[in-house]
C-alpha cells in the first residue's frame, strides 16, 4: 500500500519543490492550493496504513457516525479505523466516553489541554491535530491551541493548569517516577482526589491513542486543520 | 494517608534490617514471614493512593466480581480502583475485553508477553506483577515470565515473538519514530495487518494502564506474586 | 516583570476555564475572541522576558524594519529583541542573511522545513510559530506546515527531503554521532557537498536561535499564527 | 553457538504458543513444565555466549566451588564464567568479597537491595535474578524482592533506605551529576562517610557486573528463580 | 575522500598498536612522535570532510587571516572552512564578533568557559579543542581548562560561575524547559538581564558551531592542543 | 568539609575572574600560574570528599606505593582513597591487575582507549584525566589522547579499534541492548571470544570506577595533566 500512496502524491511534491519564492498570498483562505488539496484528500481517504475491511456498522455505531456527520461534518478517522470490528469500535467508544464525557472537576478545555500536551510530548500527528483543534475551538483562543501543541510551558497558564500539565507530561515521559509528592502537588493547587483520577485517566488514554495511531499511521481528517482558527 | 501507611509498617522494616545472614530456608513456602504478611496485607487492603469511595456495583459488575472470586480467588485491584464510578468501571472492562479477549492471531501468552514487556519498560509495579504472573501461568514456564519481566532480550524467543516485542517496546519508548518499515518488519515474520492492529492495541492499552496505576499508586493483589511459580 | 504579566492575564484565564461545552462557532474567523485578543496583544507587546532598552536604530536597521512593515505588516520580534545593541542586531541579521538568503541548492521551502523540523525537535515556540508559518506560506500547503511542526515523519516527503530532515534532526539531537556515513547518505539522494553545508548551516542556525529564544522567552508576533492558513 | 541454541529450543516454543487458555494450575510447584525444564536446563548448562575453556581450578577456587555446592546447591554461573583464567577468577572473587563481605553499616539486605535496584535500572537478567533472590531470602519477604526488582519506588521503604537507593540509581544513570549535595542527603538520613563509601562501592560493583554479564550473555542458574519465594 | 584519509594513516596506527609498554618519556615535549606528527599534519591540512573550493579572500578577510597568522601563528580552520564563500565567511565572522567581542559583564574566561562547557556537552571535538585551549590560556590555569572540558561540575567554581554554566548546559540539553525560574536563578547570583542575554547568546552560538563542525567533521588546528599547557 | 574547601580556594577564583584579556604567554611551561598551583595543590592533597582515615599500609601495599613513587613520581589518588581499609585496597588492586595487566589480545594503548572512552561517556573527571594521560603516553600521540577524551568518533581509528570502542560505549550507555549481533560484530573485525571478554571486563571495570570516583569526588593527581603532552 505504501507504494500506491507514494505514486499518488508524486506530482504534489514536485510542485512543492518548485515553490522558490514567497507564495503569492492566497486571496481566499478557504480555497486550498493544489498541493494542499492533494494532501488533504489523501488523509481523508486513506485512514490508516493497515488494510482492514470495515464491518457493517451496528445500529449504535451507525447512530454515532450520523451524529458526527451532523455536528462535525465528518466522521473522525479514529472511529473509521476501529470499524473493522464492531466489538472493538464499541469498546473503544464506550471507554472514551467514560473518560472524556462524564462529570468532571476539569473543564472541557482542560481535558483537551491534557490530551494535546501529552500528544505533543509523543509527537503524535493525529492527536495533536484533532485535540489541538479542540483546544482552539473550546477556548476560542487559537494561540493557546498553538502553544499547547508546541510547548505548553510557553503558554501563560495559572498555577492549577500548569501543575495539571506538568503532572500529565511527567506521567507521559517517566511514569515510574510519579509518587505521592506529585499527587500532593496537585492537591496543593486545588485538585481533589477525584480530579487526580481524571488527570491520570486522560493522560493515560492519550498515551494509548498516541501509540495506536503512530503504530498504524492513522491520518487526521483534513477538516481539523482549519477548525477553531 | 501516606503517613498512616508509614506507621503501619515501621515494625516490618525494623525487622527486615536486622536480617544479617542468609535467612534460614522457610520450610513451608505457603507460610509467609511476618514481614511479608504485613506487606501483602497492605497491598490487598489499600488499593490505591486516592481516596475514592466505591459505588454500589451494577449487576453486570457484581457478576464480574463474583466470577473473579471464583476463578482467581480475588478481585483484581484494578477493578476495585475503578469501582468508585460504575460508568468508568464498565467502560474500562468493556474496552479491555475488546482488546484482550476477542479473536486474535496472537496467542494468549503472546498477548501477555506484550503486556509484560511494555510494563517492564515503564517499570510499572502493578502491571509487571499481574501480567508477569499471567506469562508464567499461561506458558507453564516461570523462567520465561521472569525474563520478560526483566529484559525480554534475555529470553530465547523465535523471530516472530522477538519482532513483536521489539515493535511493542519501540512503540512504548519512541512512538513518533514508528513507520512503514517497522510494520513491514512485522509482516516479514508472518504477522497480518490484523495482527499488527492487535500488537498496537495491546501495547497501547498497557501504556495507558501503566500510567494510570503509576499515577495513583495502584497496588497489585498479593496473590499474583505466587501465581504460576 | 513575571508578576506584572501574571496580573494582566488573570481575567483571560478565568474566562477560558468557564468554557465547558464546544464553543459556539465563531462566525467571523478574523475576529478574535477576547481571550485570544489578550493573548495576542501580550505577545506583540512584550517581546521577551529580559528588560533591555532598545537603542536608536542605525540607518541600515531602520531600513530593515521599514521593509518588514511593508512586506509582512510587522517587525519580527527577534529583530526587536536584538535591537538593544545595534552591533548585535546587525551581526545577527548579516549572519542570518548569509545562511538563509544566498544561492542554494535547497529551495526556500526546504530551508524552512529544516528550520521548522529542528525547532519542533527543540520544542521552540517562537521558531515553530514563525517558520511553520513560512512552510505553510511558501508551499501553499498548510497541512504540510502542520506536519513538519508536529512530526516531520508524518509528512509524505520524497527520499531527498526525508534524508535532509533526518540529517538535520539527528544533528540536533546527537550531533556527536554524525559521521561520514551520514554525509554519504545525503550524497546518495542527490545532495552536493555544497548542499550539505547549507543543511548543516541552517540546522545549526536554528539550534542557536531555538536556544536564545527559549532562554529569554521571546514571544512570536501574533500575526504568524494566521499566516499561510 | 547461537544457532545451536535456537535449534535446541524450537519445540519448547511451539508448545508455549499453543497454550491458549489459562494453564491448569500445576499441582506440584516443584515439578516444572517441559517448557520450563528445557529453559532451565539451558541456563544451567550454557553459562555464557563466549566459548572459553575452563582452566583447572586452583586449590582456593576449588574450595570456593565446593562451599557453593554445599551452601547453595550449585556454583553460581558468574564464577564458572571467570574460571577460564584462575588469576581473573581469584581477582574477581577477592574484590567482590572486599566489597560485599567486610564490616559495614549497611545490613546484608540493604546491600542486596542496592545490587538489585542498580541491576534493575540496567535491566540485567543475570543480576536481577540472582540478587533479587537474595533480597527475598534475606528479608524473608518475597514481595519486597519483587518490588525492588521492578521499581524500588513502589516499595514502602523508610527514608534511610529510600535515600540509599535514590543515590545508587542516580549514580547508575547520571554519575556525572552526583555532587556534594547528594552526599549531604545521605548524611542527613544517618549514613556515615564510611557508609557512603559502601553504597558507592556496591553501586559501582554492580554497574560493572551488569555490563560484563550483558556483554557475554551470562545466564543465571535456574535455581535462583525459586529461591526465597 | 574518507578512503584517501584512511590510507594516509595506516602506518601511524600500526605503530600505535605496537606500543605495549609505557612509552619512554619523550625528552623534548616540543618534538612530536611520528604518530602524533602524522595526525597533526592531517588535521592542519584537511580542514573538513566537504570538498568546497576556497574563494579569493575579500580584503577584510585577508586582513583577518593575516592578523590570525600574526597573533596565533595560524588561521583557525573554522575560518578556512567558511572561506568557499566570502559572504558566508564575513557573515559568520561579523556575528561571532558581535557575540564574543563586545562589551560584556562576563569576563573573557567566563565566555570561554561557556563555550567549552556547551561544546563538551555536545562532545564536539573542534570546539572543545579550540575553546578548551582558550580557557587554559586566559585563566593561566590548565587544570581548570581540563575540568571544564571533561565535566564542569568537577571544577571548584564560585556560585556565580556555577549558575552560569548550569544555565548554559540546561539550555543545551533541554532548551524547552528553560523558564522564568531559571532566569531568576541567574539574577540571584548577580547577573543582570544584559548578562543573561550574553550567556544565552554564547550558549546558543556554540550549539550552532558544535553542530556545523560535527556535520562536516571540521578538524581543529593541531596547535590548539599545546596552547596554554 | 565542603565549606573548608570553598574557603581555601576563594583567592584562586578571584584572580581567575580578573583575567580579561588573552594571558601573556607563559614563558616557562613548567612553571604554573598561581591559580593553577592552588588548584593542583588542592587535588594532590584532598583525595576525596569522604573523611576516611588511612589505615597503616600492609607490606604488599607499602611496596606498591613505593613502586608508584619510583615509576610515576606519585601514588595515584585512587589507591590513597581505598587505603582506609587494607582488605578493600588489596581487593581492588588485585582485581584491577587481573583486568588490566594479564595477557591480552588487546594492546596496552587499546586497553587505555577503552578506559578513556568509557570514562568520557560517563564524564568522569578522575578517570578521563588519568587514563587520557595513559593514552597520550603509551601512543606517543597526545592528539589521539585528546580525541578519545572528547569524542572517540573524531579519531581516525581502524575498523578493529572503532568496533571495540563502539561496543564499549554501547555497553556503557545501554547494556541491556547488547546481544549476539554485537558480539558477532567484534568477531568479524578479528576479535576472539577471549578478546571480547577483555573488552567487556575493561569497559565494565571503568563503569565501576567512574561511579565510585564520581560518588566520592575523587580528585586526580595534578601530575596526570602534564603527562604525555
Amino acid at each position: 500500500m505504501a507504494k500506491t500512496r507514494d505514486k499518488t502524491r508524486t506530482k504534489t511534491r514536485d510542485r512543492a519543490r518548485k515553490a522558490k519564492t514567497i507564495a503569492e498570498k492566497r486571496k481566499d483562505p478557504t480555497k486550498r492550493s493544489p498541493a494542499a488539496s492533494a494532501r488533504a484528500a489523501h488523509d481523508d481517504k486513506e485512514v490508516m496504513a493497515l488494510k482492514l475491511k470495515p464491518a457493517p456498522l451496528s445500529s449504535a455505531m451507525a447512530d454515532l457516525f450520523k451524529l458526527c456527520e451532523e455536528k462535525l461534518g465528518f466522521v473522525p478517522n479514529v472511529f473509521k479505523a476501529f470499524s473493522f470490528d464492531m466489538a472493538k469500535l464499541e469498546g473503544f467508544v464506550g471507554y472514551r466516553n467514560s473518560v472524556m464525557q462524564g462529570e468532571s472537576g476539569l473543564s472541557k478545555v482542560e481535558q483537551e489541554m491534557i490530551a494535546t500536551a501529552v500528544s505533543t510530548q509523543n509527537r503524535c500527528y493525529y492527536c495533536v491535530t484533532s485535540h489541538g483543534s479542540a483546544v482552539r475551538g473550546l477556548s476560542g483562543d487559537p494561540i493557546l491551541g498553538e502553544q499547547i501543541a508546541t510547548n505548553y510551558r510557553a503558554a501563560d497558564l495559572d498555577k492549577r493548569q500548569r501543575a495539571m500539565l506538568d503532572f500529565a507530561v511527567k506521567l507521559t515521559v517517566e511514569p515510574w517516577t510519579v509518587e505521592e509528592s506529585d499527587r500532593e502537588g496537585l492537591r496543593k493547587v486545588g485538585f481533589s482526589d477525584r480530579d487526580i483520577w481524571d488527570i491520570a485517566a486522560i493522560a493515560g488514554f492519550f498515551n494509548m491513542t498516541n501509540r495506536i495511531t503512530s503504530a498504524i499511521d492513522m491520518r487526521p481528517n483534513s477538516q481539523y486543520h482549519a477548525m477553531g482558527r
